[in-house]
C-alpha cells in the first residue's frame, strides 16, 4: 500500500472510532449507528446481556463491526469457563446471518479458556485478540478498498446499496487519490435508511459527490444509463460464490445483469470457510413492526402485518467479482481464497 | 357483471368519494392523498391555478383521478375562449407522464369552447363532460378488476406496488365475492408511501389480509416462494406494450420474470392511441428533495441530493398480460385494444 495515500476522513473508515472497550467505564461504548449522524451518541453496555442487546436492537450493524462488539462483549463477562460459554451462547444467538460473529466469539472463547487453564488474565486475553482483529479487520478494509478503487475509472457513476463499511470509504478516498472522479448513487435503504445516513455521510465526509436515491430507483437508472457500476458489501459469501447482503441488493443485482453493468462485492476477508453453499446460510427475519415504522414515527395504517427479512441472497451469475484484501476474485471462483498459504481469519 | 357482487366498501374504490364540483363553494375539493388515511382532509380549490398545483403538488395522485381533478379545474376557468385555452395550457402542464391528463384536459376544453360558440353555458357542458368520464371511469376501474379477479386463484399471495387504484379494489372485492382468498403484499411505496397508506388502507377496509414490505424486498420474497402474482397498473401503455408506472415497478417486473411469475398490469381503459412506443413516454423527474424526507421529516444527512424520476418503463417482454376493461391482452397485442367499432375515450 502506497505510504502516499492521506488518512481517510470517513469516521466509520476505522471501527475504533465507533467501538472500544473502556476500562475506566468497564464498558464497551458503541456509537449508536441507528441515530448516527443525525445524533453522534454512544452506548455503553457494562454486562454481556447488555451487549447483546444493543447488537439485536442494531445500535451496531454490518457484519465486522458487530461481531467486534460481541466480541468486546465477552470482556465484561465474569472470568469463569462457565460464564465465558454462556456469554458466547448469548452473543452468537443475537444475530444469525453474518459470519463474522461466528468467528470472532468461538476464537474469543478459546482465548478466554486458554488463559483461564494457564492461570493467566482471561479479560485480558480476550480484549487483546478482539483489538488484534479490529486491527485486523481495519487493514482488511484497506486492502480490499485499494482492489476495489483499482476497478474504478474515472468518471464512474457507483450505486451502492445500505452500508457497504470501511471498505467503501476506503476505496472512494483511494479512488479519489488517484485522481478518479467518482460519484455515488446510494439508495436510501428502507427500513433502517443506512444509505441515507452512514453512507451519505462518509461520502460529505470524504468529499464525495453522493446523490441518494429510493430502493425502487436502481433499475430505472440503470435503463436511462446514469450508473456505471453496482458495488455492495456481503455479510456473508459462500466457498461457491453466493452473497448475502441487505434485503434489497438481489433484484439490484437482477437489474444490473439486465442492463450489463457490472456488480462488484466487497468481500473483505473472503467466503465464509464453514459455509460451502447458499443452503448453509440462515437469513434473518427481524420483527415487521421494525417495516410500519420510520425514526419512530408510524407510516403505514393500522389493521396490517409487515415482513422483513433482514438479508437476501445473490447467486455467483450476477456477480461479475468479489474483491478481497487478497484480490479480486470470479465469484464462482472465491473458494480459492483459502487456497495456498497466506495468513488469515482463524 | 353479476349484480351479486355487494358495494365495494373501499373508499378509493369510488372516485366520487375523493374529489367532486362542489357548487355551493364554488370549488373544486379533493381528498389530500398524500396525508389519507391518517388525516381525511379535503382540500379546496377555488381557482384553476389552485387545481393546478394541487395536482402539481400530489394532494391528488393517480392517472386518472389527477386527469379528473384537472378536468374539474376547467370548470373554474372564466367562461371565455381565451381564458378555457390559458387554463387547459396551465392543467396539461401539471404532471407530463399519464396519459388520462392528456385526453380529458383537450376534451374539456373542446366542450367549453364548443358550448360557447352556440351560446350555452360553458361551465355547465365541462362540469357535465367531466363528471360522465368519472362515471366511466368508475365502471372501466369495475370491468377491468372483473377481468382481474378471473385470473386469480384461491390462496393466491398478491405482491403489489404503490397504488394500483380503483381497479385494484375490485379485484379484490370481486375475487372475494367468489370465495377466493386472496393475501396482498403492497410495497410501502417510497417517497410517498401509497402501499403502506392508500393500498394498505383500502385492504383493510375492504377485509384483504395486507403485509406490508420495503421495495427493496420483492426478489427476495419471490425466490423464497412467498409471492404467487405481482400486479400493478400503469400511468400510460403503449401501443407496443410498454407500461409505465411508479418508479420500482420495472425491477420488481425484472424479479418476477427471473423467478418466472405472472406479471399482470390492470389497464385500464387500454393504450394511449397517441402514444406507439416508449421513445413517447416523457418520464417526469420530480424535486429530488422530495426523497430526502418523509412526512415532513429531515431523513438524509446534508451535503447530499437526490433524484427522483417518478415512473419508470417495463417492456412487454416481462408482462405477463394487460388486463382492460375489454379483457385480457398480451402485451405485444395490447394495440389491438383499440380495433373494432367498440366505445370508449375520445
Amino acid at each position: 500500500m502506497p505510504s502516499s495515500i492521506p488518512p481517510c476522513p470517513a469516521v466509520l473508515a476505522d471501527r475504533f472510532n465507533t467501538l472500544r472497550y473502556d476500562p475506566a467505564k468497564q464498558a464497551v461504548v458503541l456509537l449508536d449507528r441507528r441515530k448516527y449522524p443525525f445524533a453522534t451518541e454512544y452506548v455503553a453496555c457494562r454486562t454481556v446481556e447488555e451487549v447483546a442487546q444493543a447488537v439485536e436492537d442494531m445500535v451496531v450493524q454490518g457484519g465486522p463491526p458487530l461481531a467486534y462488539a460481541a466480541g468486546l462483549g465477552m470482556v465484561l463477562s465474569e472470568p469463569t469457563a462457565t460464564a465465558y460459554r454462556r456469554a458466547a451462547d448469548r452473543l452468537l444467538a443475537t444475530r444469525p446471518t453474518a459470519d463474522d460473529l461466528h468467528h470472532v466469539i468461538p476464537a474469543a472463547l478459546e482465548r478466554a479458556l486458554a488463559a483461564l487453564a494457564a492461570g493467566e488474565d482471561a479479560r485480558n486475553a480476550v480484549l487483546s485478540y478482539v483489538n488484534a482483529e479490529i486491527e485486523r479487520g481495519n487493514q482488511v478494509s484497506r486492502a480490499c478498498g485499494q482492489y476495489a478503487a483499482d476497478l474504478l475509472a474515472d468518471g464512474d457513476r457507483v450505486l451502492t446499496h445500505c452500508f457497504a463499511g470501511a471498505a467503501l470509504c476506503w476505496m472512494l478516498w483511494i479512488a479519489r487519490s488517484q485522481g478518479k472522479r467518482i460519484h455515488l448513487y446510494p439508495t436510501e435503504t428502507r427500513p433502517y435508511l443506512q444509505g441515507a445516513r452512514l453512507t451519505s455521510q462518509s461520502a460529505v465526509e470524504m468529499g464525495i459527490p453522493c446523490t441518494l436515491v429510493t430502493d425502487g430507483m436502481p433499475a430505472h437508472l440503470m435503463s436511462q444509463g446514469l450508473i456505471d457500476k453496482f458495488i455492495c458489501a456481503a455479510d456473508r459469501i459462500t466457498l461457491d460464490g453466493h452473497i448475502t447482503n441487505k434485503v434489497g441488493t438481489f433484484q439490484i443485482a437482477l437489474a444490473a445483469h439486465y442492463h450489463r453493468l457490472p456488480f462488484y462485492v466487497l468481500g473483505y476477508d473472503g467466503p465464509d470457510p464453514q459455509t460451502p453453499a447458499a443452503g448453509g446460510i440462515t437469513i434473518e427475519w427481524r420483527n415487521g413492526r421494525e417495516v410500519l415504522y420510520l425514526a419512530g414515527q408510524r407510516t403505514a395504517v393500522e389493521g396490517i402485518d409487515a415482513l422483513y427479512p433482514a438479508f437476501d441472497i445473490t447467486p455467483p451469475h450476477l456477480i461479475s467479482g468479489i474483491v478481497t484484501d487478497r484480490g479480486v476474485f470470479p465469484a464462482h471462483r472465491v473458494g480459492t481464497y483459502w487456497e495456498g498459504d497466506r495468513p488469515g481469519r482463524e
